[in-house]
């Protein structure tokens, strides 16, 4: 049994973190912060946990009585709490993009902030990463659109098939988080499709980090709003590398297979197969498919996940669960939500 | 450790079933029948359900090895299976309408059919029926609008407040089934409310039967689809028996809470609140809200329930917890789906 | 060709406004004022109408240029603009509630302003009001729910039918304004049905201030918001003023084909014929439908209208054309926009 | 005043044809055929036609009374028909594919059928080729993907700017016509986004056909259904041709500027700008924004359209009024239905 606490619990993000935690039978929840809802029962700004008995509260990350601790903090915040959580003898997973980038250059292009206090974190993609995981004490848990565009591409990566990926996402409108604004206003989003970012999303850093750690790939990224509230889906359209390369679909499908076969939250489909986001919703599942290729050589791979879940807040205890040698799938391997 | 099963597993109500069971620490799925999926493997129809390891057998009855058989069948095909099973030493437990009626004139008059077997049954509904489930062999599972109707206007008619209910339910496009029509035709439902049999849907008959258990209640519905997979919310609208009785929103809140404070899956609201579909979104929980009187006397309360959960499979799980002497939340009380 | 001023377009009316009245060929606009979005081209707030050469000004009410003007401004506001324009020689057609009382004291109430500037206004229903309107300088255009609910019931209030309606609506997101709001947040909205001010919306003041003038009805009124843009589908619940009168659904049925068989905008479906939101919207079309009784005496009738052109701005256009001697349907009897 | 028909009705562009066409002053509609529907009322396929006198009928092609005629019928049917109707001195406007190629051996690839009569059409699209439009008898109106792609990229192909272009497309499900299936099954299409024919949809050899007459391009197509009801928004991914090549975000706005200007239907946002489909639902608009380079020199360029107007029934009716020498945009000038 261990202590965790969630630091900014107030979030969508949050939210699941909460959702999920509380039936997980290694742990006890001692501490869910908000400074503006101090004091606030968690029901109140999550209704569907109505019948917890817990409240928000405002403690000073010094006095979080924890050994893991979440921050669901944004961008700029963490990177303020972070250190001190660590003196004081916290293990951190942190949801923000504040300790996601090896070269802090980077993340200060990206995210236009310097930062204050880089530190060496492990990028928290289990599929990558699960033995640093295992012996970390700072895991940077990744972007929802990296989860899911890397998860796809990543053998394309490895086996040097490619060097160019262009990511179409299309995600849900839970990615944007719970406070309103005109661009989630319903009228705006529904019945419509919206790109955003056409070509400047900071999502796209992070992925080309982590494709180009096995060959030289560009990566383009768009992301879409979708009238859907839940979920990532990402096509990835790329070139065969020359030509003469022979590669047939079966053969693409099966770099798939053997690179996932043993992981546990990511599940190949069949060649033709598409993913769909209900077979994900509410899951920790990564379904990947398409594993098609066209007559002008263009490879198509489709990634479904549940942001909220395999791209925020269910990876971020998987990863808790290989920090504390818990069975990795401890309470995140329920299915999706279909229909 | 029990065994298992569940005829009919190719609908939506057999896939929560399935989805739901997988994870139940007591129980072990020994058959999934479906007679036109025979050997098809289930994530195949389930999709979410996808790194199981089952496939779909088409059984007879008799041959069931199973404690405990779910038939979720259709009207009609249930009182065909439902003899044989029980004839064989199953325990029953039955997710069409054949066996909600303990007057079966009223069955052949909503269903249009001659019923060929009648049986002793008990109405699962833990919170009217508890005591006679633990001790059945054969449970008849409610239909899904009359579990947040029923649960929605029980106290009125216990406490004889109003003589007249009229139940303005608006149900997701999941109650209607997995198969397609033009009524569930996307650019039928979406962006659309769509009235349907609005004097003569044959829940109201169910509903009917069980307020008047207490008092002699006249029961009016109308069913609505509503462009959302699952969730039914019903607004109750009842008057006060005569202008005379004095109710207050906050007494009218207190007889719920009586009634409902040990019921482990009905979670009573503050008057004024109101029930969201998302908090109980993939859960059993049903959330009542609303207490509201108007100057003309009217009486409005609002239940939110997930169709599919607490209006079919979650529901029915929870008979068999009862049925078995399982912990009567065991598996099913885990929290909904928000946002 | 008049000359026609639209005060306050910077909202879904104001924007429905420009949309209608561009094509209208008897009208010429020559303002558009908005004080936040003053010289912003129209189509920047307004999308849909790229390619119009126009922009938002800041008139003063007095100086404004037109034969009509449209004020498209909050409660509140209209009442300290609409005498000063009156006084200067303009018609007025207010979309605020505040000219739609004829008892000031009732605005007062549900509005819980004082009304500072209290003014003979006809109500614009043309269904009703048609004579009215065509000599009046000030007309109060209906609320969106209103008109859709009034329709629905005045020929049982007229007729002496019944004595209580119960009038539950569901209507699509626009109607809560451009504005965002955690309210109307996406994930709050999509896959949700959300019931507000259940037993306190203003607008079943007005219904009722219309439905007593023919006999005296208690008027009881839920709205619900539902995953839908545009649109208002009400579902009228009400029971026989007593169970002798004989009464059967071909006869109610004609009662709203007498009631509506010259009115170019009321369309009646014939028995069990249920209205579909597509089939209005964008139109001004209201259609009526339903005409069911079921045994226990209970009258369903359900209406559908576009909340934002039946039930605003396309009104306030027939208004006009009555105001003005135009031909009563021009420009607004376009049909809707099915799928 | 011309007498028109169309031929094949009872389908989703068909009602579209009867809509816009109903309003045409220089129009008769004098025919609209419906095997399966004969002498069914319009309204009871087309509901928000209700208030229209007319009725199917199942005219032989030879006994039409028109001088336009619109097939509306699917591949395969058209080319049955259309030859009889130009024999009996009919011009046609036919929406299928079955015209759309110049070279026959494509079509019969793409589409697996043998043409049984191959004839020359113009492609109807107007933007290219408005003056052989003018003096045809035969209009292939284009497809709804390949409207907006085309209109997306041919300033790139025209310029020689890239040689190849990804067109990654989102479309509402009326592009799959009125006839339910599986595949538009609501809780299939609701809270999800589907891929299909990723690599192998026939739309692709039409883009390919009309982008390679300037340049020889490479064109990539998938599609993906989200739960829209009308609408494709477009994004075009390509790479400069080469990486000298100097091109700013300006230069590269200033040649869609350039191409579109006289253009009545083909909106230019500015750079950065987005479309989005409710600016465009419901009228004859395509909108085109985006106009990004990225780092990898990778263009982006989204183009938005209602697939049932510009991609279907309105461009067909633009192509009827050049052919007429009416006013290129009578009864298509609308703007469109926002929000």
């Amino acid at each position: 049994m261990i202590k965790v606490a969630i630091v900014g619990g107030s979030g969508y993000t949050g939210g699941e973190l909460i959702r999920i935690l509380i039936n997980h039978p290694k742990v006890e929840i001692t501490a869910i912060t908000s400074r503006k809802n101090r004091n606030t029962p968690i029901h109140k700004i999550h209704p569907h946990l109505r019948g917890l008995k817990l409240k928000f509260t405002n403690l000073k990350s010094e006095s979080i009585d924890a050994n893991i601790v979440f921050t669901a903090t944004p961008h700029g915040a963490s990177m303020k709490i972070v250190p001190k959580l660590l003196e004081t003898g916290h293990k951190v997973i942190d949801l923000s993009g504040d300790y996601r980038f090896r070269d802090y250059s980077i993340y200060e292009k990206w995210y236009g902030l310097n930062h204050e206090a880089p530190l060496n974190a492990v990028y928290g993609l289990p599929e990558i990463y699960r033995e640093e995981i295992k012996k970390s004490n700072l895991i940077a848990n990744p972007g929802c659109f990296p989860t899911g565009g890397i998860l796809a591409t990543l053998p394309l990566s490895k086996e040097k098939i490619v060097d160019r990926v262009i990511l179409d996402s299309k995600t849900g409108v839970s990615g944007g988080g719970i406070k309103p604004s005109e661009s989630f206003h319903f009228p705006n989003i529904s019945e419509n499709v919206n790109p955003y970012k056409i070509t400047t999303h900071r999502h796209m850093a992070e992925i080309q980090q982590e494709l180009t750690e096995f060959h030289d790939v560009k990566v383009s990224f768009t992301p879409h709003l979708v009238p859907v509230i839940r979920g990532i889906l990402t096509t990835s359209h790329s070139f065969k590398i020359n030509d003469d390369l022979n590669l047939s679909c079966e053969e693409l499908h099966q770099l798939y297979e053997k690179e996932y076969s043993n992981e546990p939250f990511v599940k190949v489909l069949e060649v033709g197969e598409i993913p769909r986001l209900s077979s994900v919703r509410g899951s920790n599942y990564a379904h990947i498919g398409g594993f098609e290729i066209d007559e002008t050589g263009r490879i198509v791979i489709i990634s479904a996940i549940d942001n909220l879940v395999k791209g925020a807040s269910g990876q971020a205890i998987h990863n808790m669960n290989l920090m504390c040698g818990f069975k990795e799938t401890e309470s995140i391997n329920n299915f999706g939500l279909h229909p």
